[in-house]
């Protein structure tokens, strides 16, 4: 099942639900929103059970696409896990999953611009596979470690580079700025995807291929990270995990390649959709 | 005036002002909660202007202290702050604030307690001056950062330091194990302070003074960290900033000294009242 949230002319948010990826069905009879809360009701359990033939088609003409999920507490990311962009980057491949956070405010909808003030140099782009904690999850075993994810999804985890790296030691720094995560368009139920361990996944700059990857070359996979990520910290319903990103960033380019206001970035994973940004001058 | 959120047997949250510390007031018929949504609605605006005997006194006999705001969405924290700290650490001053971030899901109430389960290993106390932000910041001036306080509190920024420096690189991973952010008892609104930069500190194990510090000694002051921090990322109502520890820390002793189940901590800041955990196995 796909699941998305879409607005009215109102900034009214309509939850819905989909097949095919192109016939939606409101669900406004199942849940008020796709949520932490929703989540924490058992909303995924819920909608295994449901033919959502049963459910009102949604015109969907007029109505925009918000976040497909509701605000995350949390942002959780790996850094380093693809061994060919440890191997871009001259790193070694990391011993245990790399864990990092950006700003629950970076939180923004796929195509939403992103902001470049003027103290911003670096500007770079990584596409991701993402992931939605649909249950509290501490400590969890290898074993049972998928049955926390909601969905799947696709993101960017904009960075700054020179915040990130020059300016004090904590990668938080420089991944953190109003919409450095455009998430969506959609929320996809893992019994959709075949093998999440092999889904293509690329990035173009104005129209020139970027970066260019397959999950396959994760160094950690989904299941190991929920696992490695729940020994230190409790993850909630709702909490966003993105979960490394292939070759091909900006700051990998000999000279690196940094995004200026003006830039398009369109990115996409086999499956979860694509999304596109501008990038905008901002004071 | 002092803000403080009691609980009842039914589970139920009154928020709750006082001047004296002594006498509360129910805040019910003014706010639903001490929250990021109340903050982002004014609250702190409309307290300013009360008589709080205008208010009903509230009777706090059965009643529990919970946490002095509601859930944050992100809870920040400011690395090696204290010139004494550095040196005892061995470690150069930094040449701007260090930003590092806890899991929103380590937040819990002053006394909770902490629990150790049995991959912990190296357990750390740091009690540090932590303020709440009333409104959204962004890019704020040196000059107007104050205006986005609304209000100090005490925290505990409870650290695994194996986890913390062994597992991977970036220190969040240390930092987020639930409860691992005992917070308040109380939020004390800024004119009830006279000098934030000039409040003494301390920290007990097991009755044996470890920390002792003062404001004075940060490195960089409050204004300074909400100036620069609202540089990179956009802080939020309600948010928590924790602004770093003075010396005494368990990982600067020589041998160094960690904390195991049954030790209790004990921590206080001049007018911001105390706090009291004792660390349970858990597993």
């Amino acid at each position: 099942m796909k699941l998305q949230r879409f607005q009215n002319a109102e900034g009214s948010i309509i939850p819905a639900a989909s097949m095919d990826g192109d016939t939606w069905h409101g669900l406004e009879t199942i849940c008020d929103d796709i949520s932490p809360a929703a989540f924490a009701e058992g909303l995924m359990d819920r909608l295994a059970s449901l033919d959502i033939n049963d459910l009102e088609q949604l015109d969907t003409a007029g109505l925009s696409i918000a976040t497909p999920v509701a605000q995350p507490r949390n942002i959780w990311c790996i850094g380093l896990n693809y061994s060919d962009h440890a191997e871009e980057a001259g790193l070694p491949i990391p011993e245990e999953p790399i864990l990092f956070s950006k700003s629950s405010a970076t939180f923004c909808e796929a195509n939403a611009d992103i902001p470049y003030p003027p103290h911003m140099t670096k500007l770079d782009w990584e596409v991701e596979l993402a992931l939605v904690i649909g249950k509290t999850a501490l400590c969890v075993s290898m074993e049972d470690a998928l049955d926390y994810v909601a969905g799947y999804t696709l993101a960017n985890d904009v960075s700054e580079r020179s915040w990130q790296i020059e300016r004090g030691g904590q990668w938080v720094k420089g991944k953190s700025f109003p919409n450095f995560c455009p998430t969506g368009p959609m929320l996809v139920t893992p019994d959709e995807i075949a093998d999440v361990q092999d889904l293509d996944m690329w990035l173009d700059v104005n129209g020139t291929r970027k970066q260019t990857g397959n999950t396959s070359k994760m160094i950690f996979d989904v299941r190991t990270i929920i696992h490695h990520v729940s020994q230190f910290v409790q993850l909630e319903p709702g909490d966003l995990i993105l979960t490394g990103t292939p070759p091909g960033v900006g700051m990998g380019f000999k000279p690196p390649q940094y995004l200026k206001p003006g830039d398009v970035v369109e990115l996409g994973i086999t499956g979860l959709g694509q999304q596109r940004q501008t990038v905008v001058a901002w004071d």
